[in-house]
This record gives C-alpha cells, structure tokens and sequence, in this order.
C-alpha cells in the first residue's frame, strides 16, 4: 500500500449546470484511523442526482458541500485497517466517505457487503440507498394495489428500474418514461415493464402516455419533474398518489422554475402528492435490505450498473447524470481487487 | 300563492371572467311535486366559487350546468306542499334545488332545517357543505395538532372561517389570510385567529407570512391558490399537510395556469398535498352537523352570512365571490316568512 492518498474537493458552487470546473484532485496522505474506525480503500464510490443540492450553500436535509472541502457520498470499500472490534482487514463494507482512494470510516455507520448476494457495486444501487428509495417510496408513499397503473419516470435510473420492478410484483401495470431506446427496451425486455416511453423520440407526451396508460395514471413516481410531470399530472386518476422523488430536470436551475400549476387539477380527482426522502424510513432499512437483497440472491429483481473507470473521472460520471449517460445505478470505480 | 315562478338558466358559457351575460331569468310556472316530492318556497340559495367550474363544459366532479337549462345549488326553503310522509307544509328544508322562487326537490335528497338551532340561512354555509368541508378538510387532511401553526387562505370565506375556528378549538396557532381589514378584523377580534394578512394591503406575502407565523407553517388550508399559496408554501415545515380545498385565483383563467413549481420545494420537507372533496366523507356528514350544530348552538362556532336580496341579484352575487364582495356566507335571499 502506497502511502500516497487522492481526494476530491468542491473548487467552486455552481451557477446553474456545473462542469469539472467546479471539483479540484487533491493528493493527501492516507489517512490513519481512529479507535472505532475503519481505513478502507475504495472501490466504487457513488453518484447522485440529489449531491447536486449539496453543491449549494443552503441548508437541506444533505449537509451542504463546503468549498474546499473533500466530497462526500455512498462508498464501497475494503477494509486494509481495522481499529474495530466489529470487522477486519480484507472486509468489504459500504457506508458514506470521501471520493477518495482511501478514506476513515466510522464502524458505527457502515454496513457490510456481502459479495455472495451481488456484485459490490450493486450496494450502492438496489441493495443500497436508491434501492430502499424505491421500496418505500413506491409502498407507503405511493401504496400500489394490484391492478392500478403505476407510472415512473426516471425509470431507466438506480431507483426508477427498482421502482418498476417492485409495482409488477405488487400486480400493477408498469409504464416507464427513459431517455433512449436502448434504456426502453431494457425496461420492457429485461425488467418486464408493459410499456416505456423514450422521451426524447416524442415531443407529445401526453398522447404517448394516453396511449401506454389508456386507464390513467393511479401512481405516479416521479424522479425527474419538468414536462413529463406535468403531462402525468393531466392523467391522473381518482385518488391518484404521487411520490415525489427527484426532480432532475430542475436541479441545475437557478431561483425558482415556473411551470403549469398543479394545484387546480388535484381537486377533481383528490389526488395526493407527497416529497420523499428515504432517511424517513432509517428504522425500517433492515426490513428493506433483507427482501431486496433476498430478491436479488434469487434473480428476481434484476439490477445494472454503468460504471465510469477510475477516480480521476468522477466528476464526469456526476455530470452525465443530468444528460442520462446511465443505466441503472451510476458508480465509480476506484480500485479493483488485483490491483497491487 | 301566485302560480308565477321565476328561474335563473345559464344563458351562455363564460369564456375567462364571467358577467350577467351568462344569466337569463325566465319566468314559468311554479311546478308541480310528483310522488316523493316536495314543492318548495326557496327562502335562501347559495352561490359558491365552485360553480365556476359547473359553467364549463367538463365532465368533473359537479355536473356541468347546460346552456337553457336552470342553474343548481344549495338552496333553504319552506315546504308549501308535500307528496312525501317525511315532510310537511311548513317545514324548513335545505338541499340541492333550482335558483327560483319555487322548486320541486326529492324529500329523500333533503334536510330538516331547526331554526332553534341558528337561522336558516346557516344551513347554507356553517351548519351546509361549507362548514362541513372546513370540518373534514382540516380535521381529516389538515391532521391539526396542538401547537402547530396552521394557515387558511380565504379565511373570511364561509369554509375559511370555519376551519379557523376548529384549528384554534384544537390547539393550535391559526393565521389567516383575507382581502380587507374589516374582514381581517373580524377574524382576530370575533374568531380569535392569531394573526390575519389583508392580502390587499402588501405585496409582500412571504414577509407578511414570515412575521405572522414565525414558526412556520405545518398546515396550509388553501383555498384560494395563485400568489398566496405560493408565499404559503416556501415556509412550509416538516411533514407539513397542505389541504387543497379551492383555487378560486385560478377559476376565470381559460388555459393552465402557469406559476412557480412545487414540486421541487416539497421534498425536503416532506410535504403532502392533497386535494379536497367533501362529498367524499358522505358518509359521516351526520357526524358533522352534529357536532357544527352543537358548537353553533352554544355559540362556540361563529359564523356569519352576507345576504344579497332578491332572487333576480343571485348572478350578482354569484359574481361578487370573485371580487371577495362578502363576508363568511354569501347566500341569496329570495323570500322571508313575511311576503304575502
């Protein structure tokens, strides 16, 4: 083990859609652990569309990034020092850290990887954050019955293709809205949704969901907002529920985006809206992890990955999240288990 | 008893703000009740902003009027004959009939008025569909506890000044928006609101807000939308339930009305918004008018009715909700005890 540490820091907040110019490579030396912590050499690290509101300096339920600071999210890592009773060394663990090629965790709040279940990465995807995302977000905000048609958007994404795969199992009709055919038809064809909508093939999206929801929309998980959303919102049934996710489209606005109001059209049909966070749910993970993790051992839920190689390209793989450049859960990949 | 009656009929649809070119008053004769039925002397009707909606040609919630035909609403009368056993002449009744001086209404569709217990013309609006729609709305959607701060918009409306009373009944901090210090008046000195915001006289809504609710808002009951909902809604706490009962700012606007998005503010607090029908709690309205009755009766719950005379200025009336003519209840009067 060289001695030679690298991190990431925010250089400057963004104004609006942000570009590398916003994170600088630091190099450090490898930290050293503290009594009950952890050094852990990483080997995926995470990024999210909700990192872009860290990146503002407003208080919000993810702490804000500080300018200078070292960036922070989802890691995958493999324990090379352990002052923990709890792992040892050569342990794989997940938990929150530096996007860094090593990093000091506190064993409290790490959780271990078990590789027999999946693929290491697949714990910052289904069996991590955004899969727990979808599981409560579509069955206590969303509450599918069998029968009703659920609509996602984002549905290519780590919590969208979760989301979809879950309301099949409940017996709902699942329609998706992704960015590209190729997102589409691993909707349909490999996650079994009945219908998907590529976005960008269409400029009218209400008939295109006319047409793959022809008995209206019962729940709507929304990741992304914008005109999608609001041609969902002109479809809504009686009764309808509304998870509001993410809101993707708007992350990189500055001041507040206008749109159609959505008040007036909730009265007819009583429709109820309501914004998620996972971290409502922290005492129920354990519940979560065990049934999707048990879904997954068992092949029937299924899970990808679009990995960008390497710590250096980190900032990339946070940026093509807002032109879609991924499948599934988007991680880096920082080392390997070859690696010297 | 003359056989001469008169009856309001939708002459045309409005296109944006309506006027009294929509109204026709025609005269017919006084009809005659089939078996079942009751021949009523319409004491009181009532205008509502909700029959905006009934003037569009929409299938919703409310049956559309039609062009020619006789206009609908709530109505309080008198029994002059009855083909019914339930009722007879000289009974006080309230239900659904036609804005005239005579209608034939269903005694099985009606209620029995007791003019012990408030004037009849209460049976329009506190003790009537808006009273009880304050009731579910805030107890059921709203889910007041004790020490939040709860908002209404159109507080001095005859559902506003409802759900302002129960919110203090429950405990908690009651702040209401309204058009005029005589209304706002009337809502901190005779129905103990904390703080009320005449909307008229700033335009600063978020300051207004900020001041009069330090604390934030964890109930919003809106029935008014437009720019006070979204002043309302930037303060919003967490877990906050807002309760979409009305949106008359929206009501004369012919497209969709466009304004800042929610969606993204309602994540980080978690807020849930839910649209608002009354005729969805049917099934307890009789818990509801007992306990409205009882709060009446001994005073508890005050109300107050705007009287316009005359059958032939119900489309006046009806037209002066959307310049906030009246306080509390608008309703009609189209007869008294007295006339001949």
């Amino acid at each position: 083990m060289t001695n030679t540490n690298r991190e990431w820091l925010l250089a400057e907040r963004p104004d609006g859609e942000p570009d590398t110019d916003s994170f600088e490579l630091r190099e450090t030396d490898v930290p050293t652990p503290d009594p009950g912590e952890l050094l852990v050499r990483i080997r995926y690290l995470s990024v999210d569309p909700y990192m872009r509101g860290r990146m503002r300096d407003v208080e919000s339920y993810a702490e804000p990034w500080d300018v200078g600071d070292a960036l922070k999210g989802g890691v995958v890592g493999e324990v090379v020092e352990s002052e923990s009773d709890a792992y040892d060394a050569g342990d794989l663990v997940t938990g929150e850290g530096k996007w860094a090629d090593y990093a000091t965790l506190d064993a409290d709040d790490v959780a271990p990887v078990d590789p027999t279940i999946a693929d290491p990465e697949a714990y910052l995807g289904v069996l991590g954050m955004p899969g727990r995302t979808a599981y409560f977000g579509l069955l206590e905000v969303g509450q599918p019955k069998p029968g009703d048609t659920v609509v996602v958007s984002g549905a290519a994404g780590a919590v969208g293709s979760v989301v979809g795969q879950i309301a099949k199992r409940n017996g709902c009709r699942v329609v998706g809205f992704a960015g590209s055919d190729e997102k589409t038809d691993w909707l349909t064809d490999d996650l079994g949704f009945d219908a998907a909508i590529n976005y960008k093939a269409t400029d009218d999206y209400r008939a295109a969901l006319a047409e793959a929801a022809p008995d209206g929309v019962d729940v709507y998980f929304d990741n992304v907002g914008g005109p999608i959303t609001d041609a969902v919102f002109t479809q809504l049934n009686l009764d309808a529920r509304v998870a509001v996710c993410g809101q993707i489209a708007h992350y990189n606005e500055e001041g507040v985006p206008t749109g159609p109001r959505k008040l007036p059209q909730i009265i007819p049909v009583r429709a109820r809206i309501e914004g998620l966070l996972v971290g409502d749910f922290a005492t129920r993970f354990g519940e979560a992890s065990e049934q999707l993790g048990r879904w997954v051992a068992t092949g029937e839920l299924e899970h990808c990955e679009t990995v960008v190689e390497g710590l250096e390209n980190a900032p990339d793989a946070f940026l093509g999240l807002f032109s879609g450049d991924n499948i599934g859960k988007q991680v880096v990949r920082v080392s390997s288990p070859d690696d010297e």
